[in-house]
């Protein structure tokens, strides 16, 4: 059928017959076809509890069936969606942005955090805690517009490398995840990013990357205010932590910004454990997923004793609450997209 | 085309072929019904500039085109999308709350500003200004459950009456401005919401009255916190504000909640002043758009004096800065739905 006779048709059609059609080639699409839409998931446990559950959910005729309004899914960004090791991507970027500031700033030279930093001595940095994390991210998140920082951040997007697999960072999201996010989106779901990372952070590339439009993304912030700039109106981005969207702030944030309980949760660390529990004990269908590195091949091997996505409750709990815990070692037959391992 | 043909055709189309189809549907559909979708609006300039506005950025010939992911448009609620005289209605929840309460508060009777609104003196509710104000709303929007709170609102809801038109809140919504969101959203809009009222209190019927779905309200906050009640996962409101989402705050709201500038936006009072102004000062096309309160008859009439909904810089600046002033009297053939008039 062609453009011109799709538009004959419409424009002749009635509204209600069009909304019907449309609705019915949405409706008939995806789900018949998982294993169109999931290459890079294996055949096993985990990817039939993600099938089995997406065409319950989606099914008028299951008792199960939810309607598309309530289909939210929440994920995580670090370590769900991208890797997280061997520090989280925006700790890189706080990095990268105070050795670029540095010239403006002599007294780094002589000032913690700042001169550890300078120095490529982490063991300084890390002793400095959290006092000194907030006097980096105030330099280096604060005091610009909100354009400002995104034009900061995109830039640093396409320069930056990780140190081990020399790619740039937004080539290290798995290939599985932004499948299943794809996945979700073809069966009518709403997706959603909660993560612990800076939200404007998140945006400048959460669309192109996943799909994920900035409105759809939920995380930290920090206070902003309005104001004119030569006429010109602008948010100016203040040195001062609004909100921490981790741990239960997760399911805070899920309420402050969504409003409404998800029906699937996917994290991968501790700080995803509220979210996963707040989403999966709400009544009605529910899946709660976790994310396992256990692959120091292709990835990074890591759970109980990390520093960095810390993976103990989770794991305990998984199985009384009916979490799928998913192995990257052996549910994903690839983890990031073509030309990698 | 029956479902099982369209079932057929899709499962042997390409993914490809499938998405372009349904595009093409999408975009071919609405502009140029402009007609159908707006019938409550009287034919004259405010809906010739409505129509030329989406036309254009419809329009993928256009130099004004804009992709339909940056299509955000913002509503104001108060004033723009419902009636707000004689008091915001939200106050007459307040006010109505008190009184339901008041068994459980004897000690309310002496104390004000409760005092006053038990004994229906409204001079003296005023007398206790914002901090009396802010009394009232942690006695009655915080201290429960977000899931109680809602449970509350829908019920007030389905039993409050308007003062003059006996109606239920709800049903004092505007037709055309009703019609204008779905016709927005044909035409591959995101229609949000963003209010000075409380977001927890607007979600409660936004999706239902609006076709706004939770997610798509920025509103005024208070602070929550998560706990486990009896084991279950609850979302606790607590009486401290969190945000004020009005005048420049409308701004900020927009850039926390949503992430990137609206291409058009709506509002009726001083108070959205500034959510015009940061919607229509960025380049490319934008459209602001202003309810003018000039029907005693149908509805009311207000404008620089008044102490609810004051418009006076708005109405000063509109000339200048390019914005739609709509005429409630002239412009709309009907205010709001079926038996009203």
């Amino acid at each position: 059928m062609s453009v011109q006779a799709i538009r004959k048709h419409v424009t002749s059609a009635s509204r209600g017959a069009l909304f019907a059609l449309v609705t019915a080639l949405a409706l008939v699409h995806p789900a018949a076809r998982a294993a169109d839409w999931l290459p890079s998931w294996n055949d096993g446990p985990s990817k039939s509890r993600i099938v089995a559950f997406v065409e319950t959910v989606t099914d008028p005729a299951s008792q199960q069936y939810v309607p598309p309004s309530e289909r939210i899914a929440v994920f995580d960004n670090d370590g769900t969606l991208w890797t997280e090791q061997p520090m989280y991507f925006q700790l890189a970027f706080v990095l990268d942005r105070v050795k670029a500031l540095a010239p403006q700033h002599p007294e780094w030279r002589t000032q913690e955090p700042f001169k550890s930093v300078l120095a490529g001595d982490m063991a300084g940095v890390a002793k400095a805690g959290e006092h000194g994390l907030l006097e980096m991210m105030a330099a280096t998140h604060a005091g610009m517009t909100a354009d400002e920082f995104r034009a900061i951040v995109a830039d640093w997007l396409a320069t930056a490398r990780h140190p081990r697999f020399k790619r740039p960072y937004t080539e290290l999201t798995y290939t599985p995840m932004k499948e299943l996010l794809a996945y979700l989106r073809a069966n009518g779901f709403k997706t959603f990013i909660v993560t612990g990372g800076g939200v404007e952070f998140m945006r400048v590339f959460s669309e192109r990357v996943y799909g994920v439009p900035p409105e759809q993304v939920v995380g930290s912030s920090i206070r902003t205010k309005y104001e004119l700039r030569d006429g010109k109106p602008v948010i100016v981005r203040l040195p001062e932590i609004e909100f921490i969207d981790d741990k239960a702030g997760k399911a805070v944030g899920i309420n402050r910004y969504i409003g409404r309980k998800p029906i699937l949760a996917f994290g991968n660390s501790d700080g995803d454990f509220e979210m996963l529990e707040y989403t999966t004990s709400a009544p009605g269908p529910r899946l709660g997923l976790i994310v396992h590195h256990d692959d120091e091949e292709r990835e990074y091997a890591y759970d109980r004793q990390s520093s960095v996505g810390r993976l103990e409750r989770g794991l305990d709990e998984a199985g009384p609450r009916g979490w799928v815990v998913v192995s990257m070692k052996n549910d994903w037959r690839r983890v990031y997209d073509a030309g990698q391992r």
